[in-house]
């Protein structure tokens, strides 16, 4: 008899999650409740429910759900509010999806009564962190059981054994080995291992799934618009979309043009360096877009204290502290700053390309007549930067007199 | 009698600074000096010493210097170590000419024993405080003369007559009102004005002069190669070049390829937002590059505290702080983390896209044995992210004891 | 006839004030507005009025507004909840003040239609950046009138003949040089000049005036405490107080026991090194109070953010940015870590010393299960240290087999 | 067979320590090379010989090193440069020291061809992480052995069986629960555990034992000076002294005058909070003179860049990263701008308090000819202010058109 008694599964109906299921009931003598969640990944669910089936999982553990708005409004467009990109380059797709699972996975946990909740995240990679910070934070006194951290299935032979020694349908593709491994959500594609391995290497023009090479994109630009309000995206194309629909509508239009392709050695964190691939098609052409609607609406002072903020809170979020204070504080400051975050952005898509071309507002802070070389009949006083200068360098006046140079 | 004996004036020999000098000269009754630097903004020099020779200055009193070398290996490249980008996009290729134009300056107002320096940034700019900041700071004493934030000529109309009732030669373009105004140097040229002044108006194509149109680009990719020593760029294609060399090469491949194009609307320090248009094709390629060899030869801490205070650093030498102990710092630190910043990058270059698709290093901190998702003989202990996630955890369960969610 | 007709001045009552009020009616031929505010500066207010009428000041309009509850509340609180500490060491007494005088001081422009405010603060000094940057935040297209900068009563006796030439009254101790010059309010007495211009002298004694000497004070420790509410102090030794009544009762327990004397260089935003003397009793005793219970009801994160975005939030308020979009963004951020800052603590005020010596929460987050020495019940698990330690590792060691030491 | 042979033990020749030496010997059955350091802690190391004998350790395998100078030049002082506090207020004894240890004990690990260490510290402190992390850090591929995380002597009772089991000598006082543990050097004593855990009471005063009670501490205020040069300490009083003399004879100061107590409650790297009591009686008196010394010497762009590093570098030194890429770069900045921090300082010791009341130095950047109210012959002038506050006020003018308020 095992100490658990009804653990929620993050579930995506794959050969690991599914041997996982197995596993758990076998080993645990424990109920398993299944959880598949739609974020975008663009794979039919109910397969998902036949296979939880299959194993014996009745109808009223089985939990698919449609989380795509919940994902964009909550989880998307509040990171994208704060400009956050890990290491400089790279949009977080992954890790922005995983508090969410996370999330629901423990209100089901909740829901069904469970003591435990179990994923199929390996011991070597951020995702086992983000799960398991989310669930902790959430559920104090859950109990979480990561398999790959546990059990002796430790190559893909003894998976596939233990796969045909318990009946579990096992897809064609995945009797060898899988040439890389892939995430994916409406935010983003990423794909690692085997093939990617070699930083030296390219990654091979097969490993992309959600975006066409830069190279057969049109000939041909397309211009489009996006209409933010309080800093989050509303319209494309002066239609108005709900979050997920825009984000659908932008990752179709990176898509065709080829955008959002990263290839990137990063610094996970649990120690290692790791080469990844990422696809972000339609958020690559959103998060410019963010920062061209704040380059008229936002403030000096606000702007620039977001982007010192902004390598911080990308960090949390990969590092998987979504559910954290600190990660808050810094939500509260991004989302004070946002108000008047409000206009429209028109954006060149090319070949790879996103060039934001043109942004107006009505809230706009930029002032031709403020600005013109012109005369600006009295808008601003050029004997003012006489004084600004002077007072500006006093210290380093008074530190030149002291140190020479 | 004036109070200033002797100018030193920052001369491009263009119709703006030529007036200065003039004016200068009957303003204050001084001698002026003229220094003429060689930034690689391309254009002749030697018509600016016809020029001042013409307007009375005596041979020994005309500056003619190459800086282009000591640009790039003592500007460009330190800055670039910091992955400097201002607001998020903008490569500072104006800011950080300005220093050096600066410090020669003085060098030159100590050589021929000048009291008083010159230029001929506006009252509206950044380049007047950033000039001046340089001056203050590297000869507290200096006397700073701006004729723009002193004289009445205030109109462009006003300039010309100046022009014509002193014998200033006027080229036939500068007559008219110019549609807009540029900045050029070995890093970049950067346009502003006029025509630019309408943020939701696309930059006609005719303002880019450094760059193809990337629909114009060659249809075939361009596969390079860029080796770095010590944080800094050695080599194109394995052929040894000298910092302004390279810079030189890449302009040229940046230029062939359409990249390096950015529209911004950006906060200046004198407190007014602007328009620009900046066209950085050859740091554009060598930006991303440094950040591909550090992402296999930086360990994670340094990386991510770079890129914390990268954004202040930028900020720094935008608002001309070059010269000031707080950029000083700050590039101790940065320069700290470069000395294993040595290797290979690869980067395709595409219709205005520069992509890294490969890195390697001598000094590689990535690990393949240890990242793999196979085997790794012992390298890494899959169990010990489990206690890392449980430590990592519990002042977040702490916490979710306490208040529940 | 001058371009202003009605200004609003920040008038104290004293000789500088007075003489200011006169120098507007005279100089640009206006009416005055005098607004008077009691910020606890502990001077009776009405001789103001008299002074004011005397100068023929209307009733109606002479404005003498006690402003203590709204000082601390809506000021002096907010900055406490973040630590703010100036240079390590300033809590900022005379910086809080500022953005409320100026911020009423609108109000009242507003209300009487008056196109202009003025103030008497040295153009030297911070207060009038804090003051003019309040007023053009506040109203932007607000005329600003600063005599310090504009008059020619340059020297002391020019302005006591100034005084006497319009039958302004000269208080005999005023006919002298002052031997400082001081700003009071609930938080705190600042002095600065004249005798204290020697950073290498001690401050005379003569120049403390808030708190007696702590050789002078009792030879008992006196224990106390606190109760705070979501990060703001509520009582005093278990009874229930206001704002400024806390703030009152902890002055004169401060006064008593010599406590908040500080003797600083600091570095004003105009750019010069000044050397102040700051009496700050009530203050130190509630800034070291509130670190005392937010160290066991913030969590880490919060806690160190908050450690991290202090020195720049002390800056913004010693700068005069307290009405700004950044200022405003990082109080939302702190406001955000204090909804559990609630809990008292228990402090020893002994000669010139204040000591937290104990502090207990409703919402503690310390657990005396989880610290123990002894088995706690399984609490917290050692093994789990080993896998902490090893993967916080791993990047050095990667770094060490790169390096050697 | 163990697979350790040989393993150098910080051994300071206590109980616990010699427990494990023995444990380490019989269940390792390795040999066990000891390594004691003199830090300052106020001990005789020659009995630790002894026992090391005792157990069988042969003289050239015991390492007694007198590591105090090395231990304030290279660590105490570099770290006070910094100016670094931990949440505000611990100023790191037991952080500082790890380190060092670390370092020593690998380099006698290479000395003696040890191929693992093992340390004193249990599995719910901070210690292990820090000597842990020195160890990979510095000898990526050593072995190390933490008994308290392994071994099941997990209360008093069973250590004490053991000790007796193995002959080991057990002091009096060791043979009960003691009240609290202690860990000592040159720069503080710390207290934690049993009769602190309560964060509400008192720490007892027989838990302090380098610094005199202030209560009891001399009726008399006591001057000295502090020498600094480069940011370090050099002389007390006027006459020159070495690091460690000066740390040891502030520290008699400390202690006469009650200097140095501290009562905190703090976060803990491995993720809870403890009640600990420091007394750091020289180091606090070193680190408020340091500041001294640099609010005359440091620019203020220099000092405030430190102020906001500081609490990362604090926690970068407490989390145990010393030997860590971002420590050193976080230094490489510090030290850069200590160049010009010499001078002398001058203090008042009083019943707990230190108070700076004097600074000077050959390099001071005050002025007083700038800061005085007096005329000051055109070093500053005040019309420049104006022209500072308005392009400061700029962009929050606009703001304020836009918003209104």
């Amino acid at each position: 008899m095992s100490d658990v008694k009804r653990v929620v599964l993050a579930f995506s109906g794959g050969l690991d999650t599914s041997v996982i299921l197995k596993w758990l009931q076998q080993t645990y003598q424990c109920e398993v409740v299944t959880f598949t969640a739609d974020l975008g990944q663009g794979e039919e669910l109910e397969p998902a429910r036949a296979k939880a089936k299959l194993m014996g999982v009745p109808d009223h553990h089985i939990f698919i759900d449609d989380l795509r708005e919940e994902f964009v409004k909550d989880y998307v467009f509040p990171m994208m509010r704060g400009n956050a990109l890990y290491e400089g380059l790279y949009l977080l797709g992954t890790s922005i999806a995983r508090p969410l699972i996370a999330k629901r996975q423990i209100e089901i946990a909740r829901a069904v009564g469970a003591d435990a909740v179990s994923h199929g995240a390996t011991g070597k990679g951020n995702d086992q962190v983000r799960f398991e910070l989310g669930y902790y934070g959430l559920a104090p006194d859950i109990r979480v059981i990561a398999p790959w951290r546990e059990w002796d299935l430790t190559s893909r032979t003894r998976l596939i054994e233990f796969a045909e020694a318990h009946q579990i349908p096992i897809p064609r593709d995945k009797r060898g080995e899988s040439p890389f491994s892939t995430d994916a959500n409406l935010l983003h594609t990423s794909s690692e291992g085997k093939v990617l391995e070699d930083p030296w290497e390219e990654v091979p023009d097969y490993v992309y799934s959600r975006t066409v090479n830069p190279e057969d994109a049109p000939d041909q630009p397309e211009i489009i618009t996006i209409d933010f309000e309080r800093g989050d995206g509303v319209a494309l194309n002066g239609e108005g979309m709900s979050p997920a629909t825009l984000l659908t509508a932008l990752n179709e239009l990176g898509r065709k043009h080829g955008i959002g392709r990263l290839d990137l050695v990063e610094n996970r964190f649990v120690g290692m360096k790791s080469r990844g691939m990422y696809e972000t098609p339609g958020g690559t052409i959103y998060h410019l877009a963010h920062r061209g609607i704040e380059q008229i609406t936002l403030d000096r002072g606000a702007a620039h204290l977001k982007d010192e903020l902004a390598p911080r809170y990308a960090e949390l979020i990969y590092n998987g502290f979504w559910f954290s204070p600190e990660r808050e504080m810094l939500q509260a400051a991004i989302d004070h700053s946002q108000e008047k975050v409000t206009g429209t952005v028109r954006l060149k898509l090319y070949k790879g390309g996103v060039h934001v071309i043109g942004r107006k507002s009505p809230y706009t802070l930029y002032s031709e007549k403020v600005v013109t070389f012109e005369d600006d009949a009295g808008a601003y006083d050029q004997r003012d930067a006489a004084g600004f200068i002077k007072l500006n360098a006093l210290r380093l006046r008074l530190l030149g007199r002291r140190d020479g140079r």
